[in-house]
């Protein structure tokens, strides 16, 4: 008999070469009918692999992102089987699971494929799925994969890359190939299956090495799950935020100042003001101080933060002067001057925290090929702030924090989130800055402040940086996908490379603790999953503008004015169209345009005075006065925006 | 007989020979009085110069520059022969007149001077002043000239590398000098003289050659004069903007950061981000939008606009990119990006002009010895905007921009200014960019706006850049300097290297001029003048703290915050200073803030709900409600913040 430890702590005897799915249906048919892959003392194993000692079992479903990874990386394979039937002689060479589905690099040889084929290979997969064919793992010695792949070069460097009595082949159906395990029970829970694309991909990523086509599928175990992601898949190339970008006029790139460098254009720039005033206002409600610091500091200054130690290579190389010979650097982030700007001044215990805020700039390298629209870019704005406290007040500060995070959030229709709290790994203190007191006493005060404000969390043990334990916010918008938005970050290694010191109560000279942190992150990146969010359609207060004017025709000019004096007093930010154009065609663009309301005018508004409103998405709410059509706004605008 | 005109334009006729002080004399005995100097034909010559050709004739007084450049030149004479008297063996150098004074660079060999020294020089001078010396030209050779100064190997140099047939010497007293002339009539007008520093200096400004004692000295036709330049000198050290920014914790400078990069403290940020808005609001208004642009741009884009070529060796230098072997250059100006932001779009005439501003960050390399504080920087914001239109617009809208600049120099308490209008050379028009047509409309519509908006102006024939003609502005401060401040240049350079268009009323294409315009030119820069100007008394709508509540005792501490609250809701910027200190102290530091208002309470106020008001500088406006004191800072708001 072997014991095993279920993740709910139970721990239960079992025979020796029990199998997981035999576990599964001990607890429940239910969940046996569910089981989809399985992990045994943290490493994947199949659902039928024989358990022959005491272990931590975990049962995997589609519900989890283990499941799926067994899903897609078992349909790879039915997508290897089906290319191999129906185009004989092309070679394959890896095919991994990726975060939303899976694909596979082919040598096609000189057989080509394209989207015309898509439907063939779809039908081919669920023909095998219908098979319900089990997967088999077998060992194999070295010199027998590679006589089974002495046609494929690319199999065979894999396998010369392998050592021998660790390599092993999964056969189902007809299909073999070279494979380290983790699969689900059979093909036939596979019901639905899509080949999504293809594209170019050089073996192993060389430029130097053969070009391979890489085949991108995905598969589900309802077809149901497949329509939705079709549809979600489609909704989401409507709202890229690089498309949208383009349509709302909020930013442009240029080739000439260089990729990765969004230039903003009017519109995207007031949207960018808007939201920064937003937390400016916030802020200092919450008792920040705003500083402003330059894009460039010495490389001795990243030299003292040792971020030139770790990144300098890597990044955005040195700017010399041309007689005096320094050397500065772009800045990859702002701590390093705001600690500069602590230690301007003398401290005591009385004047902590000081809370410096900046939207700085701050420019670090990526490869042109990890570029992508605003959300990976070479300079970016961070929404930052530094926070210097005393160890006691890490606790208050921390929650103060959570506060204000909560409140950006909350303000911008992000109400789907979780928090993430990454501590030290107790068993190698070693690799830690930082006395244990003062550990103890951050990672308390993040799992208080956490559970206090009552986030929906989880604990990872041992992801904190060397530096302090941190929280982060994972936020899923309105597709289901998610990312991750604002960082809080406790930090004991600056204090100490910046020698920054305050006078406590004791009138001794102590460290104070950092505190990093920001809400949005970037201000790039944050309003590009804005936009992917919304759609474009952001909370009213958040509009560059509110409402547009449309004139019936020319006639109704002074009337127009008229009635964007009235809005404007009311502050309510309105365009005029008065253009010679069909009031149709009017309508079109600024629903194009995404406004929120437009007001139509024409005789029958000039002469009541009022005016003709219809929302973005066609509602139509008649004939009203301009003032009940601001309190309609102010009503809309204060359901998202409220006091700090 | 010889021709002599004078600067009204009218002609006389005097006899060959005569002196530019008979001719003074000719006109009136007042005038021969205040002559001091004069230019003949535009070189400047002595006034016992006998004239012997046709000429123009100008005779210049201590009003004029030239004439207090004659009087400190020769002022410099009086200062060498005092130190030759008083060292003797001191080798003199070369002794300049200087903006305000003059000075002398001399080897003192094994002879030390100290500030304890000055009196004596300063006793000498006037001793040698008082004897009415003539300053006597006379030509010599290149051979005697060395034999004069063969123990002095610095005149030996300066000999060395001038021409035989053009050296001259000056005499007078029993002093002699090597000199090219421009004289005063005799040292007897010299009434008042003060040495006022020493300082080291290389021989040629070459480190490797020897280090020379500068003595710095100034001298003044009456002593009443000399008193106020020293109180001048004395107050311009109080308002000091180094010594200010320090007090008033306005911006701070790193050593770890770099030099001429200023970190802006809160209280600093706070200043700008005030003037910030205050520019933005009235831009608004005046249709402007803003854009946001990186701080950097690939090598390419400063090889478009031609600034690479020109500034690129004496720049900060390119940064690479590891991997990509691309290069980039910190943006040393921002007209290239919003080129850049122009040309993403598509225009038509009907949406011009388009005004793009940014409060862009630019870095321009200085050397270490060339940085002042915030007046010289290496990195600064301007509040720079692009205004794109056809030349049919450039009237009205060079009008517009003088609106604005006048608002902004109204709103910030600077008074006095003239423009200066720079147009091209008519006699080499091939030095410059653009039609003639054109050349001639942008010209005319400087003028003519200039004129208009009833400038005092003075125009500079030949002084405008390649591109375009530009009008900039000359701001006197409260101590009487100069600084040139606000500028707005015309561009047809850039439309045409970055190839900018628009489509034109007859459908054709055409090429848009650009206006630069900065009214403060560089936040820094502005800062500090703005610093100078007022001493740190801002005017009331952009101080950082505009009132200090002062509690007599700490029982007063929830009076105080009622106080606070109070004001707040009339949006009067105010701090609490509840310490348990005596009030005297509390004011003597709230004095030292420059803080505007300073609020005290104690028993009386508390019980009569009312506060006590002293202004800063000492006048009490004793207890008052707060509502009388919401509209006194209103009414001190409304004097200088005024609608655009």
């Amino acid at each position: 008999m072997i014991q095993i430890t279920l993740p709910d702590g139970t721990i239960k005897a079992f025979e020796q070469n029990v199998t997981p799915m035999d576990v599964a249906k001990s607890i429940s048919e239910g969940l046996a009918r569910n089981v989809i892959s399985a992990s045994y003392n943290g490493t994947t194993i199949e659902t039928v692999t024989p358990l022959t000692t005491d272990g931590s079992l975990v049962l995997y479903t589609w519900n989890n992102d283990e499941g799926k990874k067994a899903f897609w990386h078992s349909s790879a394979h039915v997508l290897a089987q089906a290319i191999e039937e129906l185009y004989p002689g092309a070679k394959l060479t890896i095919g991994p699971a990726i975060d939303n589905g899976f694909y596979y690099d082919v040598d096609f040889g000189d057989q080509t494929i394209s989207d015309k084929d898509f439907k063939t290979i779809e039908t081919k997969m669920l023909e095998i799925a219908r098979g319900k064919h089990t997967f088999n793992m077998r060992s194999i010695s070295k010199a027998e994969a590679l006589e089974t792949y002495k046609d494929n070069e690319y199999k065979t460097e894999l396998i010369e890359n392998l050592e021998d009595g660790t390599i092993t082949f999964c056969d189902h159906s007809t299909f073999t190939d070279l494979c380290r395990g983790g699969h689900i029970p059979n093909t036939g829970i596979i019901k639905a299956a899509k080949v999504l694309s293809v594209a170019g991909a050089y073996w192993r990523g060389d430029e130097n090495k053969p070009q391979l086509t890489r085949v991108y599928g995905i598969t589900f175990p309802k077809q149901k799950e497949l329509t939705e992601y079709l549809h979600l898949l489609e909704e989401a190339k409507k709202r890229d935020h690089r498309k949208l970008g383009k349509e709302l006029e909020l930013f442009t790139f240029s080739a000439k100042v260089g990729q990765g460098l969004p230039l903003w254009l009017p519109k995207g720039a007031e949207l960018r003001e808007r939201l920064e005033n937003f937390l400016k206002k916030a802020q200092k409600k919450a008792g920040y101080e705003m500083v402003v610091t330059p894009h460039i500091g010495q490389k001795e200054l990243y030299v003292t933060s040792g971020h030139y130690a770790k990144y300098g290579e890597d990044s955005f190389q040195p700017i010399t002067t041309p007689k005096e010979g320094e050397e500065f650097l772009l800045k990859p982030m702002n701590c390093p001057h705001h600690c500069e700007i602590y230690n301007s001044m003398q401290w005591s215990y009385k004047d902590l925290p000081k809370r410096f805020a900046e939207f700085g700039t701050v420019y670090r390298y990526e490869q042109s090929g990890e570029l992508h629209g605003l959300t990976r870019v070479r300079g970016f704005t961070q929404d930052d702030a530094h926070i210097f406290c005393t160890p006691d007040q890490l606790d208050d500060e921390f929650k103060k924090v959570i506060d204000l995070v909560l409140y950006v959030f909350g303000s911008l229709g992000f109400e789907n989130f979780t928090a993430q709290v990454s501590l030290r790994d107790p068993e190698n203190p070693e690799k830690y800055i930082g006395s244990d007191e003062n550990w103890e006493k951050a990672e308390k005060a993040i799992l208080n402040a956490t559970i206090e404000k009552g986030l929906d969390y989880v604990v990872e043990t041992g992801e904190a940086a060397f530096y302090g334990p941190k929280l982060d916010f994972m936020v899923k918008d309105a597709l289901g996908r998610q990312w991750q938005l604002g960082t809080i970050q406790v930090d004991y290694n600056l204090p100490e490379r910046f020698e920054l010191t305050y006078k406590g109560s004791d009138n001794e000279t102590h460290r104070p603790v950092m505190i990093h942190r920001a809400p949005f992150g970037s201000m790039e990146r944050f309003i590009a999953i804005l936009l992917e969010h919304t759609g474009g359609n952001f909370p009213l207060w958040l509009m560059p503008d509110q409402a547009i004017i449309l004139s019936i025709s020319e006639k109704y000019e002074k009337y127009a004015e008229k009635v964007l004096n009235l809005l404007e007093n009311h502050e309510i930010r309105a365009l005029v169209d008065n253009r010679n154009e069909t009031i149709g065609k009017k309508i079109r663009e600024a629903e194009m345009k995404k406004i929120p309301y437009m007001i139509i005018i024409g005789e029958n508004e000039e002469q009541e005075n009022k005016i003709s409103v219809r929302q973005h998405g066609g509602e139509d709410l008649g004939s009203i006065s301009i003032e009940d059509f601001a309190k309609i706004v102010e009503t809309e605008t204060n359901k998202t925006l409220k006091q700090f």
